[in-house]
């Protein structure tokens, strides 16, 4: 594997979602409601974007808590919502993105969530300094894994979609990098099954500091 | 609302889905989690379609039901998803197409599941005689919220979109739509508040006997 910038998606591949449950529990919610709810959101992002249309994550967020809850609750769903500005990173992720720039790789970040709604995790997990760019899909108007917003990441980097990889947990999000050029780059935090609809990873490794190991160290 | 082909989505609008709950009890799993393997089941499907990909919809169906039981078995997600053929529809279907079918309107569905694996649903809950076509997405290889999707019920029914109404349940359904030009009609049979990420819906109706007398007979 052989790449100039490394794409990092956000949320579950950086950073834990798990402390959200606890902001659906006092939302009323059952704690499992966390699953549907991030599934639904991103349903309802694809779908706009399969239209050709687009909204910010906040809003279809809000939408799905609001239909789960039965009623509109701003209150409620802010106090749920915030909890997305004081996530841990998984235990993995400052080593290893720790040695992977030091071996003189390129790390950005690219969400369909804000960029901004993460910068305070990335600061208190030690990694912001790390960070050349933190994009999200506001300015192409597409989420992932429409393949206007890896171009938009390789545009702003000034380098081919080929030299690029975008490593997530998620296999929508592999498949489409791997669509539109990058390398697909698979952290297999959760060790189930891999899906058959979408394309097998170029690259699986378990979390980041393996990711590390993998790959070698440019020439400066 | 002057329309000369009423076009229908099939899961939850005219399906039932609940009977699927104890199919995944006696799978093992927690009977809520029908609502996150649907959900995860259409997200995936329609980044598929934004990364300008297709998979069928009981590949991905196995797909996520695989990954919710954490391994791999073939037998136990076959008996999940047989319980599509067996469906009930919802109490209001049967009369109220009866009336709109008598009022010259045409009829047909339009799923992004398979339109094999309802026509029993259909046959036995009295509506199979008033659908003139039952298409999938398997032509245009696009789900629906995509455009080529309505467009390819147009193309079949011979009828400019413009002439078109879509009904379902499900807000992505009804915005993609009506951004392709049909008209949309909102089939509210949940009653939470309706998510401000997608367009307002041209029509809104608790089902389809109120449907029934919101459409004007067309001169035959």
């Amino acid at each position: 594997m052989d790449i100039d910038v490394l794409v990092l998606d956000v949320n579950e591949t950086l950073t834990d979602l798990e402390p959200l449950r606890d902001r659906f529990a006092q939302a009323g919610l059952p704690r499992e409601s966390l699953d549907v709810w991030f599934a639904a959101t991103l349903r309802d992002g694809f779908a706009l974007t399969a239209a050709g249309a687009y909204a910010e994550f906040r809003t279809i967020g809000a939408d799905i808590l609001t239909e789960l809850l039965g009623v509109s609750d701003e209150e409620v769903v802010n106090e749920v919502l915030k909890g997305f500005t004081t996530l841990p990173l998984h235990p993995d992720v400052a080593p290893g993105l720790t040695r992977i720039h030091e071996a003189g790789i390129r790390i950005i970040t690219l969400t369909n969530g804000s960029a901004a709604m993460s910068q305070q995790v990335f600061a208190d997990g030690g990694i912001l300094d790390l960070l050349e760019h933190r994009l999200d899909v506001g300015v192409p108007q597409r989420w992932k894994p429409h393949p206007d917003s890896y171009r938009h990441a390789a545009d702003v980097c000034g380098v081919p979609v080929e030299r690029m990889g975008l490593a997530a947990v998620h296999p929508w999000d592999i498949d489409g990098a791997q669509r539109a050029g990058l390398t697909g780059i698979h952290i297999d935090r959760r060790k189930t099954p891999y899906p058959k609809a979408f394309r097998t990873p170029d690259v699986t490794v378990p979390d980041f500091q393996a990711l590390a190991e993998a790959l070698p160290a440019k020439e400066s």
